[in-house]
């Protein structure tokens, strides 16, 4: 069995748990928290450790999962871990993914364990799809189109606005931009006409609400590129509608072959995701065996979903795979 | 610049020649054919050398691409040119895969080469999807789509049929089936519910059609198990309307998570070619580049797209790829 640890106990940390539950290789050894550990009640009922103390249960631990967001808890929970623990996370802030990997690395090798970062869907299964797509097509463009899905970003963006109570943000692919990438035409697509945003929120009594609207379709960054459609709605309303974290999107990569480039190839990566969290923590576990199987090689540094041979992925045997999936 | 090699100039020679003038690091060193090399022209004005002459070019050629059939061709010529070359091929008999990788698997290791077998959209990109399916979402279901497509077994078995002149049949998947697994619903597919077989046949002028149909929808493996529809064209339709070899298809896996299994994934890879034989071979190139890398590193025996790392099917950095594309 590969025991796991993880690092954070959120959403992602949650769908962590319940992924390595339904792996047969994989057990879990304990989530740590930077919680008191006796207020920390975990779903399958595993033991819960005080994240300062993690040092010491290094030796029972395979590869530890770190469930921490982007923005200030992986830069610096990454790069301190992976000195002494195979660790995976799913650092996702695109721009600074090179800055992140050359701190992972070298603390990795000093360590000599393995730290695959930037792992679940984007990063991670859609970078895949832009890579495979961009070496079988290469004379080609490649499309990525987010949702239906549930932004966290956007619909904290909203709440921090004055008299909003709760919101929930929809990012929605725009379908004739979908629709004309799948013929191959190869459009140019600005920001506004690949998605559309739509938001639901929940605004105080006397609140507004056509200036809460108009904060949110002007906000820079944010709203202001998009069509944006804002609904009122009441509580209820948002629990009883909107209480799920679904997601999806595609990966189109479009290309010519053929001596006068007179065939046209369509390559379309698809996913259609009930839980967004639950989704990516699987993605994770599984290249989470794949890490520890690499330390095992005697592999060390920082390494990405693109540096893992696929059958490491697996627990079956590489001839199993080959009989039964190729 | 990687020099490669094309043994075999059919549909996906041609395939191959036209893959490694796209690629920017790819270069064609000849094409090796049983035919008189005098009587073989080139599309691309290609060096071509007699087969049997083939290991007197070792040293200038850092792989090879076989592209012989899978039924008499390649058990026989793969082995062999492994134990002397880097070589990659399409071998696509799925419930022979672990023999041809037995026999390569010695002759590579004999010869300290890498011979990746079975690379193509399936097996290839389709089993990868299949693989990567599977590992995040290990409770759960995959189906494999075939089309819409001309499929070169079944037109082969319609022109084999007396009174037959040239046949094209179509593989199409049933779209309620599709919608049906799109949706999660995981339904048990019989072979009739999965694909529909649809035929264009070019009769002798006093054959009898009714005859050449029964034949056609009554033939064991091939036809029996499927609802097919028969269509009598002119040579002149034929030529006109079915001159392309498109084909397609889709790998979706269905999978649930969450402590309660409450949560439904849709992972779906979907492809839409043109070109059957270019698509293959632009596939294939790719993973010959991933094989000299292999070699270099050491690296011998046997490999199939399962065994290699995303990054070497790439000509850019590793750098460039987190950059880029993660």
């Amino acid at each position: 069995m590969i025991r796991m640890g993880i690092v954070g106990y959120g959403n992602l940390g949650r769908g962590t748990e319940s992924a390595i539950m339904q792996n047969p290789d994989t057990s879990l050894y304990g989530i740590f928290s930077r919680r008191d550990p006796s207020t920390v009640k975990t779903v399958s009922g595993a033991n819960v450790y005080n994240l300062d103390d993690i040092l010491n249960h290094k030796g029972n631990i395979d590869v530890l999962i770190i469930c921490g967001g982007s923005a200030t808890d992986l830069p610096v929970q990454t790069p301190y871990l992976a000195e002494y623990f195979n660790v995976v996370d799913s650092f996702d802030t695109h721009a600074k993914i090179p800055e992140h990997f050359m701190n992972v690395d070298s603390a990795a090798k000093k360590g000599k364990n393995v730290a695959m970062i930037s792992v679940g869907w984007d990063p991670g299964m859609f970078s895949l799809n832009r890579l495979y797509g961009e070496v079988i097509l290469p004379e080609g463009k490649d499309y990525t189109f987010w949702g239906k899905g549930v932004s966290q970003g956007h619909s904290d963006a909203i709440r921090r606005i004055e008299g909003v109570i709760d919101a929930r943000q929809y990012t929605i692919p725009v379908n004739s931009a979908v629709e004309s990438v799948r013929k191959g035409e190869n459009p140019e697509l600005t920001t506004r006409q690949k998605h559309t945003r739509l938001c639901y929120v929940v605004a105080e009594e006397n609140a507004d609400k056509d200036r809460i609207e108009k904060e949110i379709v002007t906000m820079p960054n944010y709203f202001a590129d998009y069509d944006t459609t804002v609904n009122f709605i009441s509580a209820e309303e948002m629990k009883r509608d909107h209480s799920g974290i679904p997601h999806g999107g595609m990966v189109i990569r479009s290309g010519k072959t053929g001596m006068n480039k007179e065939n046209t190839h369509i390559i379309e990566y698809n996913l259609k995701l009930d839980s967004n969290p639950e989704f990516t923590s699987s993605v994770i576990v599984a290249f989470a065996r794949a890490a520890v199987r690499m330390s095992k090689e005697g592999i060390s540094g920082c390494k990405t979903v693109f540096d893992v041979p696929p059958a490491y992925l697996s627990p079956k045997s590489a001839e199993s795979l080959r009989k039964n999936l190729l």
